[in-house]
């Protein structure tokens, strides 16, 4: 049974399993504490779990801190990307909305079930059940807002912070208005690709009539490494190692250069949070496919077995940038993917991508595959804008893949529980 | 190092990794046993793994066998479904194709490479790399042809079994070209999404020039249960226990009166092979999110907490399809999903779905999920046909859901190691 605390049943969403055993009538009857900000809707009340096997601790991600969770976290196996746009007028509309997402996302963060599901005559159930008796996941969201959302809508744009300027055409994308922009970038992240997409579809009821679905993506990393080899670096759709340059996240200076928004920084509500870029970038596979592997190691800069450098051994030796060969061209070529992407490395952004894999172009009849480029960073003005670029400009990389979705997000800094996430912007 | 046998060098996808530490120069260069089957794209080579490590062992299923594995195999987490349209006109490329592909289906099962990987210099890698230094993941590759390939093209229409009869149109069907048919249809599944997708991408690979994907579709089922409560039946997204009343894999009688094809049915060819439905069935999610729980579940026929039919207390119990309530009507509602896909109950299905997430659905706007249905069986006509007949014409659940694809495949038996899938038809 439950623990019970004043006013509060507790009950996860295994729980509910081993109470189901009754054919499901009566059950989590007579269960309190209904959160005012959720029954808003209609079909939303509160819970948390107290009853947290050491399972479940194991795969649960705290969603309440100093910075939002799913940043810095170590990546999970699946995303759920989507972005959202705002359909109310009203600013106190989406500060309401922002309230019910801070309450389920730390529901569902903690492997419950939103709400009560009890009442079967009356109303929905108030959770969408397919999650019921799946363990967190090590679910994180993450939220964040465009730089449409400071435009004459809501009378935000006095609060538009410096760094989140529109993104630049690159030279070469080729982006559809289908994978762009949002008012609202909802990342979702977890183990269990059903537990992810419960959350995005359960986001998106709670949101109905303030916003919308824009698009989505589905992404995933491979997942049959991850407990003997742990740590080692995911490879993309091309074979090759992907998120070998990342900064590493346990050094809380190199964070605080390359990630999070800091009060020197102007927009005071963005402090300890983070701007968002999303790349949908389609791979060419079957032109890659085609390439010989020596040539396609000249275009990463990387050999593709371990991901070594070229000219070097291991995946994490340095990268020799001045070592040329006999003929005086350089060991790693000049157009080749990492070094473009290392500039001079003064420069880094933190990336979180994952591999994407959605059926065929109906309009090529291709593979419509490739990578959800995520990265994180402090200010994209001088991190990824001049990073990408120089990769626009000259990547040999680019007759292989193509650009065809784009978004930016501010996203906000942590919550403490009782706050919810945007309230230093929209209250 | 690698096991050698007389003529063979064999190296599994873990192992090339750890003997990938000098640069991958050289990486395999002197291994042997070049199979002449795969050497006809001028890529591709035989090796098969001889050192399989206890853990890959559990994650291997074999390729080689009476039946072809991926039928009776219990579900593996992931699907990516690939139908392929044949581009040849010759019967013997087909024969061919499907040689090569029997090579690279055996290998990939295994963990291993395909072919050799080391020329960097005079053609592309014979393994596209991303299922690198991954386990097998119990991938399964299940093959079939479909009704077109017994057109006029390679002469086949005289072998076409009576049991692969076009599908007739099913009443709010609303199939869409781009999700139906195909000459070959493959099912692959893996507990690795990154090893399923490999697997699809390099059998396209290999078909180049004799056939052309047609449509795929990727698919899931959650994980997180999966480890401790193996055996759950798994939700689909409507939040339901899908899959409850399917017959007992193990029980071969069973299996030779539902699944496979017997010598008494005609058509020798298929004999120990079995006919795969698979239905693309997009679900209204936002209407049905929006619907009390005691009419979702009267669609059902079930509770959806623990899956038990209503009127009774567990998910296995029987179905008390003659308990009426006080009014007189069906405990188990007339028109109920379960009572109208039990029938008199003479005729089962072997049901192998996955639930599908591909976005938002560019003309409504709407999310583009539901169920990839996956079923197999011994001859559709009598089992899957009038048991979608009788659901087309009064199942509650079609106002919540939509078929959007379909495709049917004979799917072929086993083959032994040395011979390979097909070549009781095509050769």
């Amino acid at each position: 049974m439950p623990e019970k605390q004043p006013g509060r049943t507790k009950v996860s969403r295994r729980e509910v399993l081993k109470m189901a055993g009754v054919g499901g009538l009566g059950l989590l009857v007579g269960s309190v504490g209904v959160g005012e900000v959720l029954t808003r809707t209609g079909m939303l009340s509160s819970k948390t779990a107290s009853v947290v096997t050491p399972r479940q601790a194991d795969q649960h991600i705290p969603f309440y801190g100093d910075y939002q969770a799913g940043i810095v976290t170590p990546s999970q196996n699946f995303v759920c990307f989507a972005a959202f746009d705002v359909t109310s007028a009203k600013l106190s509309d989406i500060a309401e909305m922002f309230r019910a997402w801070t309450e389920a996302a730390a529901a569902m963060t903690e492997g419950q079930l939103i709400g009560t599901v009890n009442d079967k005559t009356t109303m929905p159930p108030s959770d969408t059940g397919e999650a019921a008796g799946l363990t967190p996941s090590k679910l994180t969201i993450t939220f964040g807002v465009g730089p449409s959302m400071f435009d004459q809508r809501f009378g935000l744009a006095a609060k538009r912070p410096a760094a989140l300027a529109d993104l630049p055409r690159f030279a070469g994308e080729n982006l559809r208005p289908e994978w762009c922009g949002g008012d609202i970038g909802v990342q979702v992240c977890a183990d269990d690709m059903q537990v992810a997409f419960h959350a995005v579809r359960n986001l998106a009821r709670i949101a109905r009539g303030t916003a919308v679905l824009r698009w989505t993506q589905e992404g995933f990393q491979r997942t049959s490494a991850a407990s003997s080899t742990a740590g080692d670096t995911p490879r993309n759709l091309l074979g090759f190692k992907d998120g070998t340059g990342n900064p590493d996240v346990n050094d809380n200076k190199l964070m605080n250069d390359v990630v999070w928004a800091q009060a020197a920084d102007g927009a005071g509500w963005m402090n300890n949070g983070s701007y968002m870029v999303v790349r949908r970038i389609r791979m060419r596979i079957e032109i890659w496919d085609r390439t010989k592997l020596g040539e396609q190691e000249n275009t990463f800069g990387r050999y593709r077995e371990n991901g070594a450098p070229i000219g070097a051994k291991n995946e994490f030796d340095t990268l020799k940038l001045e070592e040329k060969d006999a003929s005086g061209a350089f060991v790693i070529p000049a157009n080749s993917h990492v070094r473009l992407a290392h500039g001079d490395g003064s420069m880094k952004i933190l990336r979180r991508s994952y591999s994407y894999s959605s059926g065929l172009d109906s309009k090529t009849g291709q593979l419509d595959a490739g990578l959800l480029f995520i990265a994180y960073q402090r200010d994209p003005r001088s991190q990824f804008v001049p990073m990408q670029q120089r990769l626009a400009k000259a990547d040999a990389l680019n007759e292989y893949i193509s650009h065809l979705g784009s978004a930016l997000f501010a996203c906000f800094p942590g919550v403490k529980r009782g706050g919810f996430i945007g309230e230093q912007l929209f209250s």
